[in-house]
């Protein structure tokens, strides 16, 4: 397997599926289990009692999940969570079971975020900052809520969690990106506006980097230039297409769309400065506290400059995200991004001994 | 006179004016004079040869102008300007001549900058970044452009400057105050997005700010919270319909929209800080080098925050300035916004002395 990327999205090839409603139905008493992280680097495999469904509510039955880097600052400390859980908030599965609209057979991607639909920010389109979110791989295993991760056989969803059909033509490994990694590209991609014709630079090139580069050239950029400390990932950007990848720290300027991923005070430093008239920094990376940046707010006025930021996504990218996979986003790399599959028992040494790929864990 | 808002805009109450194209051409021979600034607070009144149009070009005989102020920034010496010149760039006029499309008798605004509109800025729709701009009021008298600026009798519009005709309903004190003032706010109005049911934050109340809260009331903004150090300025504000005013430091939050005109260090702080989830501040104020501020880029992410600036505008919104003077702009409280009229003959006393009203220049 090549040696790619660390501390990012793991992606399983497609498993054999039984394809049929019938089928699934024949699944439906099945015993749910997980991969419960209780502190430290520690997991246990425990079974659950299978959730009885309220209205709006789903079953799914997991087929393949990715491992998001802010599973991994969790686990490793970074990033506090709740304790016991069931991690995890990219999948794809098959609805076993529902109380909503989505038909028991169908398979689908989902929303990391549970939102009421109802707040000041669901009603502005804001839902992922819903002031009642719950989210998917976030909550206490000893809650109502205890099948909420992706790390395990069945994922329970309550109703507002966003479901989007995936097309049989879509990989479980490929889809299982969209969930989150790519979703959040396409909430960015909006945020930064027009694309044609313009020089874009993408700085970080874990999963979410290699989607924007990607989806930069699929809207028409005339450049792409892609930074990277690890020359097999920029290796993966010139073959998602870049027009040139470099080192962090190579001077870039007077680009128009400048997507920052790598969280780095570096790498924020070198977007705001490399931005042309007009230009737009689109910050996703910055999750964990770090240090302020300065601005020149003159700078920031003659120079028609934005900088904005971008956390999580709504549904309706969820549903570019599936779009953007099924088209443009199938030229990506995938045999190199996606290594695996992992089975879900050995989820423990994935996250103890992170491999440098993208891995996919699959659940049986 | 109530003493109202130093270092902002000058404008006349309407003059009576020639209504028909005999009588323009009727003056079409008169001499141009113009007040030039030799520097320092000094200007000379001079005459000029009538400028020989190429095609495209167009000669406005000036009924109003108005004094913004970067030109009271130039004369004090804290920003650097062409010099002789005429300065000046908010005005409005009779088409006395021409080469281009606007027909002779027209009554005009214009915007600022004078653009190839052939450049990648041009093309891209920021043509207020053209790569050889040239601007109304900034331009050498000794140049092949002299008569560039409004404090004159009349000023020679080349074919890259926008003119947009004035519906007669307006006075030439408010339509003077279109081509810089009030289309620079339709230029933040546009970055902001959506005003619909908003909390608005305004941070300085010259003649920027107080169209700021008129445009922001007639986009729909629930509430629109105006700062402003003066009492008096504060005083427009509510009569302007700000929901409240307050001193510079009052701590403002959840803001979904922030606009800066101050141009002040604490000013932009207060702004970005004021900021709530999805909020945008749009920097305007910030047109001379000022110390950095600092930004926190989790804040940014977490938040769906945005910053960005504007500078100067586009012609679409010197269209749309003449809309909004025209329609929910004649709300605003012009019998105290507006004062005047100065001859163009005691300028430099205007510019020596200035006063706390926003004076109109009138030219005879």
């Amino acid at each position: 397997m090549t040696s790619t990327i660390p501390d990012s999205t793991t992606t399983a090839p497609p498993l054999t599926l039984p394809g049929t409603e019938a089928a699934d139905h024949g699944r439906a008493n099945a015993q749910p289990f997980a991969q419960v992280w209780t502190g430290g680097s520690v997991f246990e495999l425990r079974t659950f009692d299978r959730p009885r469904l309220a209205p709006g509510e789903s079953l799914v039955r997991l087929t393949a999940a990715t491992v998001c880097g802010s599973d991994r600052h969790t686990v490793s400390g970074r990033r506090s969570g709740a304790c016991p859980s069931v991690l995890g908030h990219e999948g794809v599965g098959i609805v076993e079971e529902t109380r909503g609209n989505v038909p028991v057979g169908s398979r689908v991607v989902f929303s990391v975020t549970s939102v009421c639909g109802r707040c000041r920010n669901c009603r502005r389109g804001l839902s992922a900052k819903c002031t009642s979110v719950r989210k998917v791989g976030h909550e206490s295993a000893e809650s109502d809520w205890a099948l909420s991760g992706t790390y395990a056989s069945h994922i329970h969803l309550p109703s507002g969690v966003a479901m989007v059909p995936v097309p049989d033509s879509l990989p479980d490994g490929v889809a299982a990106t969209a969930g989150c990694a790519v979703a959040t590209v396409m909430a960015m991609v909006e945020a930064a506006g027009d694309f044609s014709g313009r020089r874009v630079f993408v700085n970080g090139i874990g999963m979410l980097g290699l989607t924007a580069v990607g989806a930069a050239l699929a809207r028409g950029a005339a450049e792409v230039i892609a930074a990277d400390p690890h020359p097999d990932r920029r290796g993966l950007a010139d073959r998602a297409g870049a027009t040139r990848s470099v080192e962090p720290g190579t001077e870039i300027d007077d680009v128009d769309v400048a997507l920052e991923l790598s969280g780095t005070e570096a790498g924020v430093r070198s977007c705001i400065d490399s931005l042309g008239i007009g230009g737009t920094v689109v910050l996703a990376g910055s999750v964990t506290p770090g240090p302020q940046l300065s601005i020149d707010p003159e700078q920031m006025v003659r120079g028609w400059r934005t900088i904005t930021g971008v956390h999580n996504f709504e549904p309706h990218h969820l549903a570019e995200a599936v779009d953007f996979l099924a088209a443009d986003g199938a030229a990506l790399p995938w045999e190199d991004i996606l290594g695996g599959p992992v089975p879900l028992t050995d989820l423990p040494h994935e996250f103890r001994a992170p491999t440098k790929a993208l891995r996919t864990i699959t659940t049986p």
